[in-house]
């Protein structure tokens, strides 16, 4: 496995073996170690200093399902701490196959050069000049790359938000059908690449320079056994595949936990126009795709494509916590609103929920009214332009409360919670607060521990063990090159031991099952160095002030973990 | 509420006010304690000393939903012990909604004998002469009972099988469509119905005689809270109405635990031709229904309406249970004579389990070939003419083991196993060694907490107490008149104080919530105390040989209790 270090400065480009200390590490793993060691945590994270990261999952490039996630990392312009962003589709299996365990990106180029960063099927690369695709949207950019360099190149870019280095930007990355319709949404670390003078990275998917499986028998034998844990459970096998990961629409809204209007409700009264059972039919009827495989050697297929009336493509794919926040945050329970806004969130690089967020808490201080449909499609265009108005929202939630001063803004560290109310799930509240990403469901959300009725989620027995050990868990899944739907698979009895086979004979490694969460929290250890380096306190690990004292209806509760309780999670 | 008498010996009816001692019992439990009370254990089930009980659940005839199910009990011609098997479709809440608490049936008319019990609106009986239905199938009976007596009727009936006093014999029920297609099928309830000379019980739906609700206000906010509970959870709200319960066909199946080729393997290759998804595809490909409504005031919709290739109406609904008899027992992957099947047992009144499991049996005796489609029709032909072969296989699994002396009959009491393999689900072995009712799956059924890996199939490590409890739990859910998935909610928090606030405004009782637990407690003891003056002792309480001497692959287990273990269960 090799590294490849690429200068924007000088425009220098390294490959140099990956080192000792990295083996074993993959993913997040590799991005956050890496950024505590080597980024000054005080540095401008839009300035040279800063890092970013692609580094390729431990998985990438085997046969394993699921394993084409690529974890970008930086100091990230959102939040002021460390960031991981992961992101499917099919780059992280083209650079696992192409023997590649990251690429690091520094410096910086003089204002207004772009460029494109173009690998070859030897793991060698290029910096390109990319003029002429200045202030492109992804859709277009991608189309005419594939045109230009063949269409067989899995893509990674930037849209109009990432050149802005705008807060909520995203690096977008090109799915099995070869639109750019996967994101590495999280923390403004599109911005970081747009800092970066980077327009976009070029991977060959056919690379053949992987390092071999060191146990190829016994790698195959886990990885059946390990997708036969998948394939049963009814989660995963059935309803993923029927409704997308939107199943989780009427579940939550029923239990009283689906933020809405700007999180001032949490039952949203047009679920029902939104929920994954309407999103499927709609789909069906107008010969789109439910069941869709989205990311490369995918066997879960939660991803869908969605047509217009015509029968036309508008987006791909509808998610759960894009339906939240361009519907029930905005009050808006219009599908074709939804899934255009998540089209125009892809295409002009943007993380759909910091937006999504960003425009509920504008309606909630009466810039347009929530429910109206044309106020996120044209706050949108306001933002593509970047105009003053575009900018502040294209910095997300917290930038949006600021200039109307308002409070209410549902964000920790400055990036939006996702589609579980703090004070309806309270265990994903206590992730939210104490994540070292800011509020981030992907770091350890418990919401299948309550649809499962292992935990209530009012109560607060239980909460903070499980939220703890869920993000040690994520931290150690997120480096594996996994989805984290193919992981939670690990619950199921004998599987962690099953996991462990995978490990050692792709690595010839002797880890044993305790190893998972040694590594979690080796990552999380650093995370939390890096964060306290960048100036990050205990203060920043506080949900805003509105969920403690707000009552949410139908349970009238509140947030009840008090300040000692959320400084005890991470005690390790 | 009111019991209706009905002696068939000397035809006379008698109406009486519900006892005191019975209030606030219902269903499984009115009938157990009721047969346990009045029934002499050492009777001929088929003679006339033997009662067939109708009791209605506790929720019958109110707006709760999914309250429509009757408990149907008597001694069984089949298990040797007590039996009590429920129904939904319309009938319990007709029944219900007429102020019925209980219809019981004793006595025994002259040979030859049939006839009909008709209710009116007054909650009166009149017994009909019914020579003229003699030996009629179901479905044409039951067209011919609404043609004469008004399609607004519920009907309970049996077809050939339970004239024939055949020990798979079940009693039909109709649901919402009018046709009979939903069945009280074990244990032979239906011999016993064919015994009493009783072809048919006529119910109108439109009573208003029901017991007022105590407080309204607080059971309509109850039931209110509860549904919210039941459609939030993913499988009751999400899977069942999208695949119905052969939802479960996938993963029971990769967990290796699907019965197939009479218990010999547990992955069955053709799985993925008879799963939920192909069942559901198949289904609306043919303009069927999936998501159906089959019983009333149902909120699940886990029932399915199956047509032919030409759009003909074959069967409804398609379960879980019977695709694995008809299907992977007798190694059969087609769905076409799966509903075939389906709906010959519906149609001449026969328990689609023992019936499967008999005809696997069969095959396994090399009396036909596994796989092979027109076996099992051909069979239902002899079954329904009652030739002496079809009489053998109209006795179910026991009865052809015993005549082609193969001892590989999955079989306990003579009831047959359901869709769990003992040994891949050995909480489920558990519970169909030591239920009082024979091998029955819904007398505490462990796959919810195996696919959630709450927990592990394989492993002894609590199987033994959640065996019991479930149990317990069954014994009081029955007694409820709602479906079991409507019941399985309680689980959730808070959910059983709310069924208690239930419980209390219907009766105006002050039920707490361990009343419950001694319900289901009282209802198994009574179970058990006739069954043992019956006749039955622990050795009635094993499994067949064969789960404890042949590993069954994939993982190459037998089924691990020992004799003293499964005696321990029932240790209250």
């Amino acid at each position: 496995m090799n590294f490849i270090r690429v200068n924007m400065n000088t425009k220098t480009i390294k490959v140099e073996a990956m080192p000792d200390e990295y083996k074993g590490i993959g993913g997040r793993g590799l991005t956050s170690i890496m950024i505590n060691k080597e980024v000054p945590a005080s540095c401008d994270s839009l300035g040279p200093d800063n890092k970013l990261i692609f580094a390729t999952g431990m998985f990438c490039g085997t046969n394993m399902f699921n394993s084409s996630r690529v974890s970008i990392g930086a100091k990230s312009p959102l939040t002021g701490g460390i960031k991981e962003a992961n992101v499917g589709g099919t780059s992280g299996g083209a650079l696992g196959k192409l023997g590649i365990g990251a690429i690091i990106v520094d410096g910086k180029p003089k204002a207004g050069d772009l460029s494109i960063l173009k690998l070859d099927l030897e793991g060698n690369a290029e910096l390109i000049d990319a003029s002429e695709y200045k202030g492109m949207r992804t859709y277009a950019l991608v189309e005419k790359l594939h045109a230009k360099y063949g269409d067989k190149n899995a893509v990674l870019c930037i849209g109009p938000a990432g050149e802005y280095m705008m807060k909520s930007a995203s690096i977008q990355g090109s799915d099995t059908d070869k639109r750019p319709c996967r994101a590495a949404a999280r923390g403004g670390i599109g911005a970081v690449m747009g800092s970066k003078g980077l327009k976009a990275v070029i991977i060959p998917q056919n690379g053949k320079k992987a390092d071999p499986l060191v146990d190829k028998e016994t790698f195959n034998e886990a990885t059946k056994a390990f997708a036969a844990l998948v394939k049963a459970n009814p989660f995963e096998g059935e309803l993923l595949p029927a409704f997308g990961t939107p199943a989780l629409v009427a579940p939550v809204n029923l239990m009283g936990a689906f933020p809405c209007y700007n999180a001032t409700k949490s039952e949203f009264e047009g679920w029902q126009k939104i929920s994954g059972e309407a999103l499927a039919n709609t789909i069906k009827e107008r010969g789109g795709q439910t069941g869709h495989v989205g990311c490369s050697q995918c066997i879960i297929r939660c991803s869908n494509v969605f047509n217009d009336k015509n029968g036309k493509y508008v987006s791909s794919s509808i998610e759960y916590e894009t339906v939240w926040a361009m519907g029930g945050m905005c009050g808006i329970d219009d599908l074709d609103v939804i899934a255009r806004m998540d089209f125009l969130c892809d295409d002009i690089g943007l993380d759909t929920m910091n937006t999504g967020v960003a425009i509920a808490v504008a309606m909630d201080s009466g810039y347009r009214k929530f429910g109206d449909k044309n106020a996120p499609i044209e706050i949108m265009d306001e933002i593509a332009k970047g105009t003053e108005m575009g900018r502040i929202f294209g910095d997300g939630p917290s930038a949006v409360g600021k200039h109307f001063n308002n409070p209410r803004v549902a964000a920790v560290k400055n990036q939006s919670i996702a589609a579980y109310d703090p004070r309806g799930m309270i265990g994903n509240g206590v992730t939210f607060a104490t994540s070292t990403m800011g509020a981030d469901h992907t770091a350890g959300n418990m919401v299948a521990m309550y649809l499962g009725h292992i935990l209530d989620p009012l109560k607060k027995e239980g909460q903070l063990e499980n939220s703890r050990e869920n993000q040690i868990f994520c931290a150690m899944a997120d480096s594996m090159g996994l989805c984290l739907f193919a992981m939670y698979s690990i619950a199921a009895p004998d599987a962690k031991e099953m996991f462990i086979r995978l490990i050692n004979a792709r690595l010839g490694t002797s880890w044993k099952v305790e190893d998972l969460r040694n590594l979690g929290v080796r990552i999380l250890k650093a995370e939390k160095e890096f964060n306290k380096k960048a100036g990050l306190t205990a203060k920043d690990d506080r949900l805003p002030e509105f969920f403690m004292k707000e009552p949410l209806p139908p349970h009238n509760v509140v947030f009840p973990f008090t300040d000692a309780e959320l400084d005890g999670v991470h005690n390790f």
